[in-house]
């Protein structure tokens, strides 16, 4: 007998689950930021544990239930968007034995606790056996999920980061990036500026400067805070985003653009629709968008003339005058195109050729088209390839470069580069309607472009499919000529 | 049909609870500690999330089974104290129906939010209504576990803190302490010093003092934090223990004292017995033991002319000479006894004054005797008889100094002045066995006292009832005989 009211049911439920991943996102805060070394253990087991209860209220069968009956209640638009998402949910929640989750779980700690050491002995031999362990759990878990979604297994491990979205169609826009961006990339770097040196600035100073930055850029701190921690991310939840950056004396402007990155990740979360926030249909819609509104703030707002005659005063008031804080000096800076092997020090441009070789080597691997052992092989055929760059032997700064494999983080890749396509188009799409922002960017007064980007995507949450949600903001579906424009614009005419 | 391994399933359940219980310490010292103000609400919804789960795991059906058949399972001694404790646990958790729970969180988070406001305003007439409705559920919850425990209501509270105690026995040790506690605090008033001035010390500086103590009193920072809160406390995990303190210039020994005291808390989680961490029978004995372990450390350890000598040093070296900093002068502060009307700020033979008359007023307040409107009559008439002091009308620093009741915590206040006598008897205990304790402590080599509490208190967990654990570290249940030695060893002199 279906119950009465079966979508009630389901939204109780998902409350439980939001209070739950409330708790979740604290503690992974926690051990990120300030935890000390010995709590490591202890800290694992409590958030598995958690993990483990929301695993048993997601996929509990009454759900299954409830889901089924709930598709003959009467709904709003709202309401039948959240039922779609809550359905996927599910599906994700069944699809896989628990047996697989257990392993992986022991696969993946095992492989990152490896990585920490053997990263930088460069060992990828000794690195070899858990990771082959972590690939075949993955692969086998992707099989459970492609099955309940009829798909490849790829295409089922980039459902959980883009929702709707499949390996070919990544893979038809990424090589139209290559088709040009190898070519672009050639021509800015043959500029070779010669900059004034940034000089140190002081870890203190710097982090009064990352809070006034991030307040000028919105970030609420009645609801979130701004931390350090090794790797920068956006943790917590709407009512209380906690943001992190990291600071060297050396390196003035990794604190600075860290900063504006995970401000546009904490927007985005703060505003999303507060009526829905502990739904679904509440939730950012997909890792993509989310780092369309992280690169929007560092790449399309912040990496301008305008914003770095902003920053330049900002800077000039608390460190003082230097030849290398004048605006154009700033901008310059920010936008040299130097490539590199490391992913997380890219330029601009050269950040989605990182992306597309990682896609390809993590698609070849889950299909099963390449085997683990294969990795730094066509890492280096890629990396020469796109970048022209020679990483043999080199695997501390190729293919171990990054922890995310470790972890069975596999279809993340992509949305990385998606979100800066996004990005463009959301921000040409704001600025056709808006005007050229240089002049609201120059008086701080960012209310517009913050409204604007609040209306079309924030407040939208989970609300259409991100095909959709591109539509009615910006006229077209994921479409990389606004990306292609942007770049060309900014670094094409450097030759 | 009972299951094969009973005993096994309820050490499984348990440690679930463990770690849920982990997360839970995590996001109340968040709370409490850093936590934006706009984070409250979310904070609370998911605390309140992490209780209701925790609450199904021990008051799951199954667990009553467990237990059943456990008792018929081969256990050795600490199998079976735990199961014991199990037991426990299960009766707290079963007696009291979810809607008394329910109802309970709702009228407690009520009461407490107006106290904040109420309070300050010395506002008596406005808190009443909400107290009202927190002693009604209060007393509903108690006559739920009296009937399961088989007890009295203030009975039944007592058992979450002090298992195996009630209220007559309570009430007879505070009756022979009020015997002569109050001719003892007279007397030693009557000294009157003039100390030196203490001054002001810079918050930088108190904070690098209070690290430095915590580590001589064998704080383990790498399995702990020390930060800072508005009223000082221990929470965290053995793995992962956070200590807070507060710290103001003008208050250098409220700095000082609150991390020692908050110190020995953590010594007695972090010392707890390792192989049983996630089960009942490997927590805290009970609140009194616990406070037992911070008083140690603060008063009976530390309060002492030999550790004065070592404060006097560390000062000195952290801000200078200053009469004030001298052993004598320190020692002659921290000894001085000054009734008054606030309990936080007492002198220690004032503080079980304080204590009692709370516990008076509770006690009866949840058997019936009074109604929540007498209380400040009952408060009045008891600061008179106890400390002469008179409190009427000033309910701000009243019957409304404390936030316990607000909370719902009625049975808590006895377990601070146990504590003081469980002190007392362990620590004379402890000197008739390793001698007095000047020439360790002169050397700042506390390792011998802390082997021995660390022996007898600390890893016996809760193996033994509290009466059982005191008569085998000092050959006595519960006796204030050596508290009364022990304040008139340090008051009585004064006259």
């Amino acid at each position: 007998m279906p119950p009465a009211h079966a979508y009630a049911e389901l939204v109780h439920r998902h409350g439980r689950l939001y209070r739950i991943r409330h708790a979740m996102a604290m503690l992974a805060w926690d051990r990120a930021t300030l935890m000390p070394p010995g709590g490591v253990g202890a800290r694992a087991a409590a958030e598995a544990e958690l993990q483990l209860l929301a695993r048993e209220l997601r996929a509990d069968p009454l759900v299954g239930e409830w889901l089924d009956a709930a598709a003959g209640e009467p709904l709003g638009d709202w309401e039948a968007a959240n039922l779609r998402e809550m359905r996927r949910d599910w599906l994700d929640a069944r699809a896989v034995p628990a047996r697989v989750v257990e392993r992986r779980v022991i696969a993946t700690a095992s492989c990152e606790l490896g990585w920490r050491r053997q990263r930088p002995a460069n060992d990828w031999r000794a690195y070899l056996p858990a990771f082959r362990e972590v690939v075949a759990i993955c692969r086998e878990e992707a099989g459970h999920l492609g099955d309940a979604l009829g798909c490849s297994r790829y295409d089922a491990l980039l459902q959980r980061f883009e929702p709707g979205i499949n390996a070919a169609r990544v893979a038809a826009t990424f090589d139209e990036l290559v088709s040009w961006l190898p070519a672009l990339i050639a021509t800015a770097r043959s500029r070779g500026d010669t900059l004034p040196p940034l000089g140190t600035v002081a870890v203190d100073v710097q982090r009064q400067l990352a809070r006034t930055l991030a307040a000028r850029l919105g970030f609420d701190f009645d609801h979130g805070r701004l931390d350090e921690s090794a790797h920068p991310f956006t943790g917590g939840v709407a009512e209380d985003v906690r943001i992190t950056t990291r600071f060297s004396e050396e390196a003035l402007l990794q604190g600075i653009n860290s900063t504006i990155h995970e401000t546009g990740h904490a927007r985005y979360v703060a505003g999303l629709p507060p009526a829905w926030r502990e739904q679904p249909v509440g939730a950012a819609r997909s890792f993509g968008v989310h780092e369309s509104q992280s690169l929007g703030l560092e790449m399309q707002l912040a990496r301008t003339p305008a914003f770095c005659e902003l920053l330049s005063s900002l800077l000039i008031d608390a460190v003082g005058e230097r030849p290398a804080f004048a605006a154009d000096a700033l901008y310059a800076r920010m936008t040299r195109v130097q490539p590199g092997a490391i992913r997380v020090h890219a330029d601009e441009p050269s950040y989605p050729l990182h992306v597309i070789a990682r896609f390809r080597i993590e698609r070849a691997l889950i299909e099963g088209d390449i085997a683990a052992a294969d990795v730094p092989a066509m890492w280096d055929e890629q990396m020469a390839r796109l970048l022209d760059l020679d990483t043999r032997g080199n695997h501390r700064d190729g293919c171990l470069q990054d922890i995310h494999w470790s972890k069975g983080a596999f279809g993340y890749f992509p949305s990385y580069t998606l979100g800066a396509i996004y990005a463009a188009q959301l921000f040409a799409a704001l600025k056709s309607e808006l005007g050229e922002l240089d002049g609201c960017i120059r008086s701080g007064g960012f209310e517009s472009i913050f409204a604007w980007l609040g209306a079309r995507v924030w407040a939208q949450g989970s609300r259409f499919e991100t095909d959709e949600l591109l539509r009615r903001a910006t006229g077209s579906a994921l479409d990389a000529a606004p990306y292609r424009a942007h770049l060309l614009a900014r670094y094409g005419h450097q030759a």
